[in-house]
């Protein structure tokens, strides 16, 4: 085990910690530690809503949740001789859940899947389910069950939903100003376009006094992925993985957190992952100059690892860019696209007994592949989703005889 | 190897056949011929566009295709006792090029990759790859060169791009409708947002007269994917994957074309797949009632095959919806998001030394995987390509050294 | 489809070809053709017998295999410039069945698996199953059902199991020293330890007076892998491999034959594989020199390609080196621990209703890994045998339940 | 994390422990916990040798080490209401190094491979390799790299090489005759054919006094793997796996250890995988009457889990079984030539620059595969090494410039 050069008491707030993190990006935002490059080291991370969702049956904590606090990053990891216009060579060693029993919070032998309401944030396919639901998973070793959802266990895709290198001033203007022109163009819209600067619940690591003022009302919101890595939730930085993120300060400041212990493509449910607290574990380096030697100027590039969970066998569903509500074409629109995929998804483990509910918290935290498989044939993008067969303990493929239909219970809904 | 129920002499063109194809979708175009469930049988299929690309090395042909005659489908296929509301389960068996020397198309022995200049259909990166541009491919048994893009040689994932069951009078009244509506929100642009029915150069199989007319007049062009299938361009339908297919009139109606030696999701060229005549060989039968059963009432769904060539080490990049040009975010657009996706990968690609059009015909044709990685982090969707390092005979990773580069010739374009 | 350089009439016996193949190993044997490096070529072959099993119901003419006819071997195939020190390299670039009805043999839509009798050779577990059976598989593109074993489809590991380079003199003579030596330790032993040369139905290509009687009298008998290659019967020798074979004579000399559609690790029933006739796509290039360079002077070396099909849920079965009848312990040998390992897979697949003989069939042609998993821990070798799961159209994992049994019918047995 | 059941403080020797382990098979080890059905449990292990490999560049320890103290093994753990014929389900849901800094020992972020001296156990090619010899592993999270053998960095495929549930007293007496009946063909061969019964420095957990002196007279060596399981060694019973074990005393009293990193298949230098100390979780569960039910009467059987690292290109290696110092054939013999395949893969590699001991590590610990692939070929069996090409940071397959020779430097060696 690698030296701990951020730690995480998990029975307290990250705002209580001896060293804090923080939650807007920012490039005044103090180093917590600097390490060297060619060297190992552990985070350890709180789950994003600085733990606000609890092992329970109910999902009013999803509905109520207070998102001005995510997402909880540790760091700011700075890199000795790291410049601008390098590349950030970052190798996920390992992470997983908390090790230690630590009081109760996600991450310690359980974590959880939820779906935001509508006026909250709301999630990918939120019109058709408008509401908060919630399943809890309790984790066996790499596997997940879930009472809110039986019949299905699966080995996670377990990966960090978040990390990034801290924006140049530069930068951090852009965003906010592009961001807030995206707002402009429909202010009151219910969920929100994009999430401007907002100084409550702000906290900016070891900042404090005018300093801290100034990122709680410059910092960018944590929510999107952007130039400098971010809210990527891509599940396929796994173990074993090795990303190339652009420099653009002084010392690269490396941020992350939000772990999950598995998601599908697409984290469908928004908070769709299977969210918990943990450790990961990294080693970094630099390429001097990378960024012009291989024109990565835009966004990080990563090599993925190679242990991810194996399926062969998938039973794949087919969305094309149409509201099929209305019967309107949306020209080469692969997120409708997708969302369409995911519809039919859930309509099929429906006619198993599923809810459409607990068929959407399935799609959101299990290892789905969700791919773009025709963005030219006008004027219908076509997107597909890959459920593999395995995960279920019955027979999910259509055969002659028709669906198992069973009482599959229920997930975790609002009282 | 199984009866051929519809036979391609390769020398003609399709409208010259005996029994001759279909380049409309209509309900009433007449069966080709009537198999039974439960029976395997073969198709010859000429390429999508009835072989005016030639092995050569301009662009020309590319520049000034006749997109009219696109694209020729074989069948009408009658399954005997399908009636609307089954599922048509097809086991794609086999599929491959012209097995016997035939003339000189696509198909026997070399397949092509081109991109449309944007004013004949364009492609996926049309604004930074306006022209025309082509890449040959030579067949060595499952794997692909090409003098075109030294350096690489894939195995393909060989499938079909276009199968689809007959959409019935009314469904073919609503596409109708539904893309005029579309076309009518800028029906000047350039590419067009989609393409209306067209007399021209129509093609019913053996219908003749008043019926023929009515389908030239009515006919879908087979450009989109649609409820009934169609031209998926999904690169996962591979030799060993079933297919279940909504019936939406009587025998069920299948046909299609438009092989692929080898494609990567997207097939972002629009002429992306090495494409090429030759045959496939099916396997039918029937879930009766399967629509209403399992809920597939929108899109076929498919289980894939388990013969697509394996690789296990990717460079991957990331794209989010910033159109990067003009600083402006596209909300959750995760078209945009995987275009620069595709861009980041071409600039990667131009570091080693490939040409633009090179990096753009590559990604198009070889087995990547193209992912919808993050739909819900407001206001940024996040696409991923996944690019194998296993398909370049020299060393693409990135290194502390910098890139090979070499001088990596040239594409074929235009005079 | 590359040029045809050694053609086969399916309708005629290997010996009665235009120019005809050869069944023993001989420098002498005359060129049936000369390559060039770095080119691509077919080669048709016959099965393995000439064509000596029939599809039907009766295992007779298993029993009553005339073995001294195999294996038909197609070559051998000069290449210009080859000396022995050089490495052959060969590449696999497609291989399937006949293409072409052209009569009633193996390979035209069908294949078989063998047992032998104890005493015409025997199979790995003659002593339980000392008798002749045989299945008929049907092939439906690249998968195959059998109806003498109901219940199971699997896609074939498609593969040569024999090729290999002509001999020296020298190195023929030490085979023929060595083997004779073996034999002389048990000469009457039934079945043999080995095979020595037999002049009845030895066929020597092109050779014919004196040096086809001096090549009958030398010959080396095909059956054993060698230090030229020969009948490795290694399922990994897919499309895409590429192997590395030594140049022993002038022009290298490279023969081969014995195809099958599908075979697991040890193929043990000894005709074990789905047997066929077919063709061949070889690519051939030198690395000059390279058995030194590389080390390679006692075996060929190989690098499989990458489209075998995937199966990643497996039911596996361990035997160690104690025969279990006697309970007597033999010395880490890892033969006796994988036949346990098979005896404990056939009567795992007993206890769901096949007999013993399907259950013998079904392992030596599906898709099974077997591997050595432990040959140090004195005195037991522990071997290892993965059966697929997804080749079986009913659940074989093991529950609390109990065993899925029901009537699974029979192969072909003898009259 | 579940519940500890079995606790080991690594910075004292098994024996010290407060509950002890165990290092002979015997049914009245008194269990050192009991279990319920369904339920999951930690177990704490020491490394097989109890400790006593050090993180040196001297190979004298493995020279010297005391063989009579292995394997240490934890446990017995009693399951309630396990009955002889009963299948003991096992489930393997995590394993690996100690978690926390508590001493010194192999699994504190390190562990070891080493080859035995000739007169000490040896090793598999203990003929070409007579000497003692070692290489130290760093781990990397799931990775691992040796000082000892740079250029190659291995993804681990983690898994416990020994598990076994107890013999009944009249299974033991068996092993112990027949072992004994092998040991006296050759009792004074070097290395031994067998290991008998030793008192010794025997560990019989919390038994003591004449039970205590019973087990250490009667109680069977840890080497080998027998019916009841125990050093099997099969690098396949990786995370997510679930093994089945035959019941053959009430309680069914489940033990083991031997915790491995990486290993291929085989453990050809005996001390040959990444030995470490560490931990494993275990789910545990019946199947009441399972053996009969099965036909699982003579070893256990398993299905392997799914994240095992993947690997798609290989160098492999073939061998046969020829003696080929003396050109002696030996009957079927895949012991002989797996060890043939493995000197080839030597041979090959110190072409590269690697010294033979050098290469002989490498191939004992990296995630090679062992492939039993031909075993009726008489008189030659033929087996296969599979080497992943991407473990090297290097090119290492064959071109027709030659191999990239290199000073690699040397393994830790005796003294």
């Amino acid at each position: 085990m690698p030296e701990v050069v951020f730690s995480v008491d998990q029975a307290m707030s990250m705002r209580d910690q001896k060293v804090p993190g923080h939650n807007r990006w920012h490039p005044d935002i103090p180093p917590a530690v600097t390490v060297k490059p060619d060297s190992d080291f552990r985070i350890e991370c709180r789950d994003w809503t600085d733990n606000q969702i609890g092992n329970n049956d109910s999902a009013n904590d999803v509905r109520d949740v207070d998102l001005t606090h995510a997402h909880m990053l540790s760091g700011p990891i700075a890199v000795e001789g790291a410049e601008p216009g390098d590349l950030l060579v970052v190798d996920i060693l390992d992470l997983g859940p908390v090790p230690q029993s630590q009081g109760e919070g996600s991450g310690q032998g359980w974590g959880y899947t939820g779906v935001f309401a509508k006026n909250n944030g709301g999630g990918f396919l939120t019109d058709r389910f408008p509401d908060s639901y919630k399943a809890i998973w309790d984790f066996h070793g790499q596997q997940a069950t879930s009472r809110h959802i039986p019949g299905v266990r699966y080995t996670g895709i377990t990966h960090p939903g978040l990390f990034g290198t801290a924006p140049s001033a530069e930068l951090l203007a852009r965003w906010n100003a592009r961001e807030q022109a995206l707002i402009d163009t429909d202010p009151h819209r219910v969920p929100a376009l994009a999430l401007p600067p907002l100084a409550d619940n702000s906290l900016a690591g070891t900042a404090d006094g005018e300093t801290a003022s100034r990122i709680a009302a410059e910092g960018a919101r944590t929510v999107p992925a952007r130039e400098n890595g971010g809210n990527h939730d891509i599940k396929n930085f796994t173990r074993g993985s090795r990303v190339f993120y652009p420099v653009l300060v002084p010392g690269a400041l490396l941020s992350g957190g939000d772990l999950h212990f598995s998601q599908g493509d697409g984290e469908i449910t928004f908070c769709g992952a299977i969210e918990m607290g943990g450790f990961i574990d990294l080693h970094v380096d630099l390429i001097k100059g990378g960024m012009e030697k291989y024109g990565v100027t835009t966004n990080p590039i990563f090599m993925p690892g190679n242990v991810a969970p194996q399926y062969t066998e998938f039973i794949s569903f087919v969305g094309i860019s149409v509201d099929h509500e209305t019967d309107t074409n949306h020209y080469l629109d692969a997120t409708m696209a997708y969302k369409n995929a995911c519809l039919n998804a859930v309509d099929y483990l429906m006619s198993f007994g599923y809810s459409g509910e607990q068929a959407y918290l399935l799609l959101g935290s299990a290892p789905i592949e969700g791919r773009l498989s025709g963005v030219v044939d006008i004027p219908n993008a076509c997107s597909t989703l890959y459920l593999p067969t395995a995960i279920f303990d019955f027979d999910i493929r259509p055969t002659a005889e028709g669906p198992r239909k069973a009482d599959r219970g229920q997930c975790a809904v609002t009282s």
